[in-house]
């Protein structure tokens, strides 16, 4: 990284506006994490991003117990537009949920949907802890936005209220579908707004496989021919679809200044 | 699942030979799983693989404190041919290392070497830990053998001992390199042998990239324009790798039997 960069001690997430002589607040957790964790004074270098004003460089004015505040110097980098991906996932226990959404935020995801399926085993999901997760991966690997998390809805609501012009992309692990590869040399395809659906541990009901299938909107795809959990099936499709369909010809200099650090 | 299967209580890994007739016996630590894990008794049924005589059914004839025989009944699977591909990979903490030697044998890899390189910052590697992670999550996803885990060696003693015929795929985060969609693309380049490197949290050091770009058996990729932790560029690499160039037209159904389970 170039010297400029060098005393940055942190990049967050923050709501407020991003604007050249703002000053932004910082809520009580962010006030903790740099005098607690980071141990920083008043003068440190922030970088902060709030997903629609770019990256902004700013100084730590003041740092109090529960607040802080942090006066921006200068837009870093500019907001840049993201492929809208969404990722509709049965959600599956506490680490492995963790990491998908880790994972899909580092994979360039801008829709979490949780989605209760028939062999879903898991009854609670804690939003707020997806999101956060969401927003660390977003700090930690210089993403400039952080993907919206929703609330868990039963699959059959998803289906029924499925936006007109989406179509959802369906990990099918019976190996009877095309491979994921396979629909994506389609340029019509590559061209589509997608969701992609990953099932439970246990696999979506034959029933509910039956009823995707006849969806116009669906279209099943295979992940090759081992069986893979739920979490890697999630970040292997992200993967693979954006390698293929996504933004991965984009040159990481367009999105990232020279001194990004990789992770 | 169908009947037949419903009733294996296990899927695990053993070096003994399968084959009709035989009695294979049990380690200690695999007992006590039976045991008190999932308090299996006598005449409960195991599935058993050995990476080399396909999968077999068996019945558990004795169960003691530290051992165990299994009567093989009947082969349930064929030994597939596995595309040879290694990952070769700096380690990262813990859990990370975890996560990569788990999702790297969900993905096909038959070799895992961990690589220290400049900005390594874990001086030491569990390689029993490693191995056992990589068997576990071959146990868990119906492969039929585990990769290979190396000892750690410097990167300069891989370079230098690269075997003849072989391609370094590097996995280059300064976002100057190709996208590994634009590489695979080349038919010559999907039908080669492989091995993808990953560098470390804190990335390859310049002179590293350097001497990479300097050999002809390397190649460097881009994995798009997000930073990416090294955990996920390993496992993105690995799913696009078999998406374009890897097994992943196969259907499931030619490597498993219609009682696979879904994980």
């Amino acid at each position: 990284m170039d010297e400029e960069d060098q005393d940055i001690a942190a990049r967050l997430y923050v709501t407020a506006p991003l604007a050249a002589g703002l000053a932004v607040p910082l809520d009580a957790d962010q006030a903790h994490y740099l005098r607690a964790v980071l141990r920083l004074g008043p003068g440190g270098a922030i970088s902060l991003f709030n997903g629609r004003d770019g990256e902004w460089r700013g100084r730590l004015v003041e740092l109090g117990k529960h607040k802080g505040l942090i006066a921006l110097e200068a837009r870093t980098r500019a907001q840049a537009a993201e492929r809208d991906l969404w990722l509709a996932f049965a959600p599956v226990k506490r680490a492995r949920i963790d990491y998908i959404a880790e994972k899909a935020t580092e994979l360039g995801v801008t829709r979490l949907l949780p989605v209760m399926t028939r062999r879903t085993n898991v009854a609670r999901v804690n939003v707020e802890r997806l999101q956060a997760n969401a927003r660390e991966a977003a700090e930690q690997t210089e993403r400039l936005s952080v993907p919206q998390v929703d609330a868990p809805q039963p699959l059959d609501r998803l289906l029924d209220g499925f936006p007109a012009g989406r179509r959802l992309m369906v990990c099918d692990e019976t190996g009877r579908a095309p491979s994921i590869a396979t629909l994506l040399a389609d340029p019509v395809a590559r061209a589509a707004d997608w969701a992609i659906l990953i099932g439970p541990e246990g696999g979506f009901a034959p029933e509910e496989l039956d009823a995707l299938r006849k969806l116009p909107f669906v279209t099943a795809v295979g992940l090759g021919p081992r069986v893979l959990r739920a979490d890697t099936a999630a970040l292997a499709a992200l993967a693979v679809f954006q390698a293929l369909a996504g933004d991965w010809n984009t040159a990481r200099g367009t999105l990232l200044s020279a001194a990004a650090v990789p992770i």
